[in-house]
């Protein structure tokens, strides 16, 4: 999707958007880390990230990279910088294939700083002098593919001789072809107040993004505004001066400070915010968050997973409910499809998963985490330390587990009770979902698909559990005849009692439209999920202690011994999916826990 | 679907099934009117129905046509008859050819009577002396293509040396690769009785189905079991002899002599019931419905309409809500579609509906109905006049209406005076179901797809309406923002409110499934049956009067002026269709009318 029709969409819904900037990492452990941060941050719906580009040889070769897995992983919009700095138009054009190849759908077009220990910037002779050339190119060579990007500069450029000539600069610019403008940073909301009243006197009618470097360290804001040459504000540098010598204090100035801007800035017209995060996490998740740019996510999501934005997946709408907590691995497996579904999850023909490998491709960096795992999931020496890593997990007091790239989801919180006295018991969850009967999806914990619309959902629980308690809770299920159970074990003894076939577990039913039923269980995709779940008990965390410790005999012999299993409740309007596990013994029937009570509107209104 | 498996189902599942024996009428008017008796008596739904061979030429021909017919445009299980009279083995290989490219599953292979002025039957040297030999010869040649039966004879064959004889026989008949057994007619149960048990003895171990013929004419009835020889209990012709000259009586007899022996047989272990019809409906209409046999038919449905029978449609799954009224019209213009759906109808690609004059080959004989039609619509002489026709069709004293091939389903009695009132103020409504809000699947009037789930419908009311009023309509739609519209008018002037796209108005939700999404209404298909809905007005209406006359002058001029309108109420939980006539003036708001609530279980349930 090409950015100018996001921000458009922002504008008619009255809606601001923000946008998150960064670059390429020099260092291995670095894109590793870039890429944990990228997992975090999509979760905040950024509109579109983009990613400055590493003039030369390898480093321009790695923008591209970190573009097309952010895009294909990470299901997030992406730009790709490019500059004119030192570079031919013949490598250029090489580039935008390139580009177009992965499937980028954004250019952000720029004539680029000086190259590094040189004063002033120089044209080659077989490139070009400005970003107006640069998107003349794009749009002479490339047509419409690309969405073009350019920079602006309300504090005017350090180069030029005046904001005058600065918007004649500008003008020739979006003449050339460019969608919209991003500005470069100011700390003085006033200065970008004129700058777009110039642009618009000067028939510049495109959007004005208005460009945000939170301040999070008294040192690199020197630094970095003495280089751009950003004029700040006395106020602003009296106060910063008060608390420098406290990092604490200059981040929460500079989060309070850059609350303030957006909020002037909105009012002064700005559709949106793009942050510099300078790679950089918390000070622009604050700011968002305080800013009310991601409270409403859910309502806006218009599948229960996130929709990858590479053109080739704009069909998908269905998936199984195993990779739920692992999307970037799914995301990997199924990249070579050539549909998505890959055939209906209906026809139950394989869906030929790619192999699990390539996932850890760029997922490599483990050793990384290493000391974040250990610190998260200690070093058992009991199963019953296991069981206390997942009930960790269910409190929220670690946010990952193997088999959960990220925190449990609110929506699990309902049944946060049951759920720790069910790993207290030993049996293992990694994946579940409360039954819905109707529920509105603009709800901002389980809604969906956009308003208007209904959304339901059949509980789901998905858990590792000893041979022997397997035992009980097979017996248990042939009480609970609205329950669908499969269950299977690393050496692939397999048993179930339903027939081969798609169980659709979240619908939504919306004005004018089919049923929606993004989410399913079917029996073909579990047994290659189960490949992947027990292989991460060993390649995730058994490999984390010495091969002759403790912890990986443990480990090694949940992985080889017990069963995974899923249980969906088919009664989604009175069933409860726990109660097999009273029947099993596993679950004290005079404990209080939490309701598997369907959620409907009347109980969500109370 | 062969019929043995049917008939294994039906033991299985303890429920007694019947099937309907017809013949080859003679003249092209007796045809139409078995074509007309198909149709109704396929909504009995029996478990299959078969044709009598037409020894020879054309009425053979006939005999494959009429299965033909049976199986694409009336959805029926369908069994070809085929004897070994006077017919070479070549011609019988070619009739067996014929009737597998036709789609044919199931053949009952008979020996036959002797031909019409013989008086015993005598072997062709190039054809088969027995049933058996036929029945060797399909499985010979055709392998498990067909399933086949065959003929028993519980009174003794009357060729027959012995009973004894007979069974061994029919022993050859089962060996050489019959599927099951159905009796010729008797009227002694003790008969039946007798001769199921020696076959079992002889290691005969297939369903026998006992064949009945209800007694419904004096005459026909002394002739025809002459002719077969049938042995008629005492008690029987007794009490028969005293009714002779009343005709009523003597139907009344045999309705109740069929049922009490139906029970009779049912309690002895009879799997279910063949009746010969003789291509009469009334006397087997009753039996049926006597018996129990047709009153829970709603929650056997597999989908809410009824799934054709021919393999090629055997994965059709959806189908668009405006030939629900005119069922064979839809098979008949789908009839060459490579898949069903074809092309998804989420795709909204056109679906290259066949030439509506197709259907008319086999609804060719409207001339045979005129009268029946003038009786139930009249000579209108005045807009009212027709309001009345579609009012007396609401009230369920007239039975059809151009677009309604039956009377008013069940379902819409709910809605019964709203929709009375509506046609009174001329909207003349063609085609309207309630909305549900998570209904019992087995329930008997609104369920489908068999037990476990919940079906849920959008109500939706479809009629025809005056330019004026359709203004009236329009503007108070203005008001009913969950509603979605359709307007349209012969001469293509077309308005809506939705995108193209498709609306699923009917679904189910059922254990261990995806959604079952099986009508649906789409702006695509909602156009190629306009043109079919306004060409009824004039093709099965105005064309029954005189042209000067003055009734199809009014009904050219609601066909060349009126809009067709179809409207969805997409809130199923808490919406009121009905509203928007309220608003537009067309339905008193102080009047009392019936509640347009959604149904559901507690409702259903009080």
């Amino acid at each position: 999707m090409k950015i100018i029709d996001k921000i458009n969409q922002s504008i008619v819904e009255n809606k601001p958007f923000f946008s998150l900037e960064f670059f390429p990492p020099k260092t291995k452990a670095g894109i590793q880390n870039l890429y944990d941060r990228l997992e975090r941050m999509a979760r905040l719906e950024p509109a579109f990230v983009d990613f400055t580009w590493g003039a030369g040889g390898s480093t321009s070769q790695l923008t591209l990279e970190l573009c097309q897995s952010a895009q294909k992983y990470f299901a997030l919009e992406v730009m790709m910088h490019l500059t004119c700095t030192n570079i031919s138009e013949a490598e250029i054009r090489s580039a935008l294939n390139s580009a177009r190849d992965a499937g980028i759908k954004n250019i952000l077009a720029l004539r680029g700083d000086p190259p590094v220990g040189s004063e002033r910037w120089v044209k080659r002779d077989d490139g070009f002098a400005f970003g107006a050339d640069l998107t003349g190119f794009i749009r002479t060579e490339f047509d419409d593919w690309f969405g073009v990007g350019v920079a602006g500069y309300p504090g005017g450029h350090p180069e030029s001789a005046s904001l005058e000539s600065d918007i004649a600069h500008q003008k020739s610019k979006v003449d050339a072809g460019a969608d919209f403008i991003i500005t470069q940073l100011f700390y003085d909301v006033e200065e970008y107040i004129q700058y777009v009243r110039l642009c618009r006197k000067a028939g510049i009618e495109c959007p004005v993004i208005p460009g945000l470097l939170p301040i999070t360290n008294y040192q690199r804001f020197k630094k970095f505004t003495d280089f751009c040459q950003t004029k700040i504000p006395r106020e602003i540098s009296d106060q910063l001066e008060l608390v420098k010598n406290d990092d604490a204090a200059v981040r929460a100035f500079g989060i309070d400070l850059c609350v303030k801007m957006c909020r002037e800035l909105r009012d002064a017209g700005a559709p949106g915010f793009h942050f510099y995060t300078l790679n950089l996490e918390d000070s622009v998740k604050a700011i968002v968050g305080e800013l009310g740019l991601i409270d409403n996510a859910s309502s806006r999501r218009a599948l229960p997973w996130r929709q990858p934005t590479v053109p080739e997946r704009n069909n998908e709408t269905v998936r199984p409910i195993f990779w739920s907590n692992r999307p970037q691995s799914y995301l990997a497996r199924t990249e070579a499809w050539d549909s998505y579904p890959n055939g209906r999850w209906g026809d139950s023909s394989s869906p030929a998963f790619g192999n699990l490998n390539d996932y850890h491709l760029i997922r490599s960096g483990l050793g990384q985490q290493k000391d974040k795992r250990l610190a998260e999931w200690g070093e058992p020496q009991t199963f019953e330390d296991i069981c206390n890593v997942f009930v960790d997990f269910c409190y929220g007091k670690i946010t990952h587990l193997p088999w959960c790239e990220g925190s449990i989801r609110p929506e699990s919180k309902r049944i946060e009770t049951t759920l720790v006295e069910l790993n207290r018991h030993g049996v293992l969850t990694i994946n579940s979902q409360p039954q819905l009967n109707g529920v509105d999806s603009a709800d901002p914990v389980y809604g969906w698909g956009g308003t208007g619309g209904l959304v339901y959902q059949k509980a789901y629980v998905e858990f590792f559990v000893s041979p022997a308690d397997w035992g009980m809770i097979e017996s248990a299920l042939k009480l609970c005849p609205t329950v669908s159970w499969h269950a299977v074990n690393n050496a692939g003894d397999s048993s179930s009692n339903i027939q081969e076939g798609v169980n659709a577990v979240t619908w939504g039913v919306f004005p004018g439209k089919e049923v929606i039923q993004p989410t399913v269980v079917d029996s073909v995709s579990f047994e290659i999920w189960k490949a992947e779940a027990f292989s991460l008990w060993k390649a995730e965390w058994a490999q984390l202690y010495p091969e002759d410790s403790k912890s990986p005999v443990i480990l090694n012999t949940i992985a080889d011994e017990w069963y995974l299993v899923n249980l969906v409740e088919n009664n989604y309007i009175n069933g409860d999916i726990f109660k097999v596990f009273e029947a099993a013994g596993l679950l004290i029937k005079s404990r209080v826990r939490d309701s598997a009570q369907s959620v409907n509107e009347d109980m969500l209104n109370i």
